[in-house]
C-alpha cells in the first residue's frame, strides 16, 4: 500500500510546478539539457512520442493536399534587410553563421577562418527564403495556390530556456502557401487552424480555445495570427499551434506576382502555420501527475508494456512464452492508423520496473505469472487509475477490449483537462475582481485564483499594454466561436462590443 | 513516331552527361539551387522520394532494435578540439557560428552582434556531441549496447557542389551505437553494411559491391570503414553509404566508459554509419535516360499516373467518373507497405502532358478515354519502355497484375544497371593497361574504356596515393565477399594478397 501514497516524482505539482516539470522529463526519459546552451537532446521515448505527432500531422497535412518539401538551413542577411517589420520581431535574436573554417592557431587551438562575404542567419523562420523560392515558382494564376510543408528544425536565441517548452533549437513544421485570392488564403488559414484544433484536440487531448490573437500579439508581419490556447495545470496559458494570414505583406517583400485571369500583374496572398516539439510540454504539463507523464493513447510511444512474473527458471520458459504469443496478437491490432506498440520488460521484478513504465506515461501496465497463465488471464493497471488500481481480465476479454480500453483512457484524460479548464474560467466584469483574480496576495482564496478570465476589452492596446505591465496577463485570443455582446473594457471602462480571454502565460 | 526519336532532355547523356544531370532533375522538378552557397531546395516530387526512402529505412532500423532521437544542431567548438584526428578530416570546412543577434548599424543595415564566448560548429555529423550524451547514459555493462538513429541536417563547407550529389547541406541519418565488446561493434557495423545493401539493391535498384575502404579512404578517426559502391551511367563510382567500426577511439575522447561484468572500469566500441540525399543523385546517375529520371516503382512518389482522354464535356463526366473509380480500386492496393499511390493529371491533353510524367519517372502511365472504356480497358505506358510502346489492358487484368507489372519494372531497373556495371567492370593484371583503361586518350575505343578495374594492390598508400594522383582514380573497396587470391600490385609490381575495385569516382 505504501507505493498508493508516495509519488514517484519529487516535489508534486503542488509543491513546485516548475521543478515538478523538469523531474517528469528525467524520470521519464524523454529529453535532457545539452552542453550547447539552451539546446535540447530528445531521448527515445520523447522522440517516439514527436514521431507518432509528425506522422498524424503529416497525414493530416497530405489529405488535404499540402505537399512537403525541403528549403536551406541559412537564409542570407539581405532577405532579412527586406523585411522591416519581420526583423523587428524575430531576426533580432538568432543565430549567425559568419565563418566557412576551422584554423589551428599558433597556441594549438581551433579559431574560425574564412570570413563569408555576407553573413548567415541560421532560420528562426522560413518565410522569407520560402517567400523568394514562391517568387520564382508563381507566374501566372495557374501556378497558385501552392501550398508547402516544411518539417525542420529552426532556432532562436532565447534568454530563459526550457526543455520543449522554449529552447534555442526546436523542431517544428511551417507551412506556407500563396494563393490567388484574399478570400481563398483566410479560408486557408481558419482550415489549418481547425487541423490543428483537431490534432490537439483528439490526439494529444488537450482541450483548446481557437482564436484570434491581437494586433499587439500577432505574428510580425501577419495581418491576422489565429491561435489555439490551451490551459495547463497551473493554470496558465500554453499557445498551442498559430496560423497566420500574411496579407500580400510577404509577397510585396519577397515579389511573388502573378498574372491573374485578366492578364493584370498583382500580389500573391499568403498564408504560414506551425506546430513544434513545444507541444509536447504542453502534452506534460496538461497530462502529467505526481507519479510523471501521462501518454495519450492515440500517440504514446507504447500502447501497453507487458510485465512478466516469475521466480523460477522454468516458470520464465512458460511465462515467456505466453507473452510472445500475447504480444503478437496484439501487434496484429490497428489502432489509429498503427499496429498497437507492445513493450515487454524482462528485467527482474521489483521496485523499479513497474514505476519506470508509469512515469514514462504507458497507458497499459500488464502483469502476467504463472497464477494469471493456469486462469488464461492478465492482470491490467491503467495510467489513468491509481497505480496499485489493477484488474484481472480474461485475456480473450482484454485482447478483444484493448482498443476500446486505450480510447477510455483518451477520453478521460481529454475530460479531466476540460474540467480543469472549465473549472478556472470564469467571466470577469469589474476591474477589482479582475485584479484579485490574477493576484493571489489580494485574496483569501488563492486555490481559485489565476486561470483564464473572460472579460470585455474595448480593442485599445494601451488597455492590453496597462495589464501586461501590471499583471503580467495577456489576451490569449479573441475566441471565435462566441457572439458578440456589450460592456465595458476592463481596464478602462469604455465600451466594448466583445470579450476575450485573458491569462498568464508560458 | 517524332516523340519516339526526340528526348525529353537536352543535352543527351552521351553529349554532356553532366549537364544532362542538372537538366533532368530541372525537368522533373525534383529540386533546385537555392539562393544560398551550395544548399538545394528540394521541392515536392524530389522531398516524396525522401520520404518514401526514409520510411523504408527507418523501418528497416526499428526492426533491428534501434531507436530514434535528436541531438543538437550546434557543437561547442572544445568538442572538435578533443579529436584531432576527427577534426583533420571533417571540421576544417564548416559553418561556424560566432554571434547571436542582429543590430541595424548606423547606416540602417543589419549587422551580427553579440558575440560568442565561444564559437559554434554547425554538425558535420555528430559523433562528438553524441558521443558526450553516451559518456553520460552509460556507466555499466548494463546500460550496454545503446544503439541509436538520428535523421537530420548537416553541413559541409564544399567548394565545388552539386545537387543531392554534393551540398553544403544535406539530409541524412547517422546512426550511432556503443557497445560492451569489440566483436559485438564490429558485428553491428557489418549488420548496418548490409542493411544498406538490401535497402539500395531492392529498393533503389542500384547494385552495389559490399567492401572495406583502404586506410587512406576510412572516415577520420575510424578502425574500418565499410562501403556500399555503386557505378553510374558514366562509368563513375558512387559511394552509396558507409558503416564504420570506430574502435574504442571517440570513446576514449568522449570518455565513454563503464564497469564490465567483473568490476573493471573499461572504454566502450562504437561505430557509426549514414546514408544521405547524395543516394537521390546515384538513383538518377543510375536509372535516368535522356527522357528524363526513371523512378523505381518500390520508392517512387507515384506509382501511377491516370490521364484522362476526353473532347467534349459530357466526355469529360464519363472518363472522369471512371478514372475516380478506378483510382479508389488501385489506392486500396498495398505495394511495399504503401498504398498504391496515383495521380489523376486533368489538364488538356497535349505535348506537355504526358511528357511531364516521363520525365518524372513515374512508372505507370495510363490513358483513358470513351473508347477504352466502351471496352473496358485502359492504354498503359511504362517507364522503362519506349514513350510511345504502350499497350491495352482489360482494366481488371491491370489492376490485378499492377503489382506484378511493377516489380516487373523494378527487377528491369536492376538488372539494366547490374548488366551496365557488369560489361565495365574487368579484371587488369598489367599496369600499362590499367593505365590505358583511364586514359581515354591512349587508346581507339574510348567507349569500352573506364569503368571498375579489379587489380592487384600490395597494400602501401604510396602506390594508392600515385595511381590517385596521376590518373583521378581511387580504390573504391576491398570486396568483402571474393576469395584472396596471389599476383602482383598493378603499380609497384610487389607481391599482393588480394584484388581491389579502382574508379573514378564522385
Amino acid at each position: 500500500m505504501s507505493t498508493q501514497t508516495k509519488t514517484a516524482i519529487s516535489p508534486t505539482r503542488q509543491e513546485d510546478y516548475p521543478e515538478w516539470y523538469q523531474q517528469v522529463i528525467k524520470a521519464s526519459d524523454m529529453a535532457e539539457n545539452s552542453p550547447v546552451r539552451g539546446c535540447m537532446i530528445i531521448k527515445p521515448w520523447g522522440y517516439a512520442l514527436w514521431e507518432n505527432m509528425v506522422q498524424t500531422l503529416d497525414t493530416m497535412f497530405k489529405e488535404i493536399g499540402i505537399k512537403n518539401a525541403y528549403f536551406p538551413l541559412f537564409i542570407p542577411l539581405e532577405f532579412f534587410q527586406k523585411e522591416a517589420e519581420h526583423v523587428e520581431g524575430f531576426a533580432k535574436e538568432c543565430a549567425v553563421v559568419t565563418h566557412h573554417k576551422l584554423e589551428v592557431s599558433e597556441n594549438g587551438t581551433l579559431v574560425p577562418s574564412g570570413q563569408l562575404a555576407e553573413p548567415l542567419i541560421v532560420r528562426p523562420t522560413s518565410e522569407t527564403i520560402i517567400g523568394d523560392a514562391f517568387s520564382r515558382w508563381v507566374s501566372s494564376y495557374r501556378d497558385l495556390p501552392i501550398r508547402i510543408n516544411q518539417w525542420a528544425n529552426v532556432v532562436r536565441w532565447e534568454m530563459r530556456t526550457r526543455i520543449f517548452l522554449r529552447t534555442t533549437e526546436f523542431l517544428w513544421q511551417e507551412g506556407h502557401t500563396a494563393h490567388a485570392s484574399e478570400q481563398e488564403a483566410v479560408k486557408l488559414a481558419y482550415h489549418m487552424l481547425n487541423v490543428y484544433a483537431n490534432f490537439v484536440e483528439n490526439y494529444m487531448a488537450i482541450p483548446v480555445i481557437k482564436g484570434q490573437k491581437t494586433p499587439t500579439e500577432r505574428f510580425p508581419g501577419a495581418e491576422e495570427t489565429l491561435c489555439i490556447e490551451a490551459m495547463m495545470q497551473d493554470r496558465k496559458a500554453l499557445q498551442a499551434g498559430t496560423s497566420h494570414f500574411l496579407g500580400q505583406n510577404f509577397a510585396k517583400a519577397s515579389n511573388i506576382q502573378f498574372q491573374d485571369a485578366q492578364g493584370d500583374q498583382v500580389y500573391a496572398w499568403t498564408t504560414s502555420w506551425g506546430v513544434s516539439t513545444r507541444l509536447i510540454g504542453g502534452l506534460i504539463m496538461t497530462h502529467g501527475d505526481d507519479n510523471g507523464i501521462i501518454m495519450p493513447p492515440r500517440l504514446s510511444p507504447a500502447h501497453v508494456v507487458l510485465l512478466p512474473i516469475f521466480r523460477k527458471p522454468d516458470e520464465k520458459t512458460k511465462v515467456m512464452s505466453y507473452i510472445e504469443q500475447l504480444s503478437k496478437e496484439l501487434r496484429s491490432i490497428s489502432y489509429y492508423g498503427r499496429p498497437i506498440s507492445v513493450e515487454i520488460d524482462e528485467r527482474e521484478i521489483g521496485g523499479a520496473r513497474g514505476w519506470d513504465w508509469i512515469k514514462k506515461g504507458t497507458p497499459l501496465r500488464v502483469e502476467i505469472g504463472p497464477r494469471d497463465i493456469a486462469n488464461d488471464s492478465v492482470f491490467v493497471g491503467r495510467r489513468d487509475k491509481e497505480p496499485n488500481e489493477k484488474v484481472s481480465f480474461k485475456r480473450e476479454v482484454f485482447v478483444k477490449t484493448i482498443t476500446e480500453v486505450l480510447d477510455d483512457i483518451q477520453r478521460n484524460l481529454y475530460e479531466r483537462a476540460l474540467s480543469h479548464r472549465q473549472s478556472h474560467t470564469i467571466s470577469i466584469q469589474d476591474k477589482k475582481t479582475f485584479y484579485d483574480y490574477f493576484t493571489p496576495a489580494n485574496t483569501t482564496k488563492p486555490e481559485i485564483h489565476g486561470g483564464f478570465a473572460y472579460s470585455h476589452w474595448c480593442g485599445q492596446a494601451e488597455c492590453e499594454r496597462q495589464i501586461k505591465e501590471e499583471l503580467t496577463v495577456t489576451i490569449r485570443c479573441i475566441p471565435l466561436s462566441v457572439p458578440k455582446s456589450q460592456g465595458t473594457c476592463i481596464y478602462c471602462g469604455k465600451p466594448s462590443s466583445y470579450e476575450v480571454y485573458f491569462a498568464k502565460a508560458y
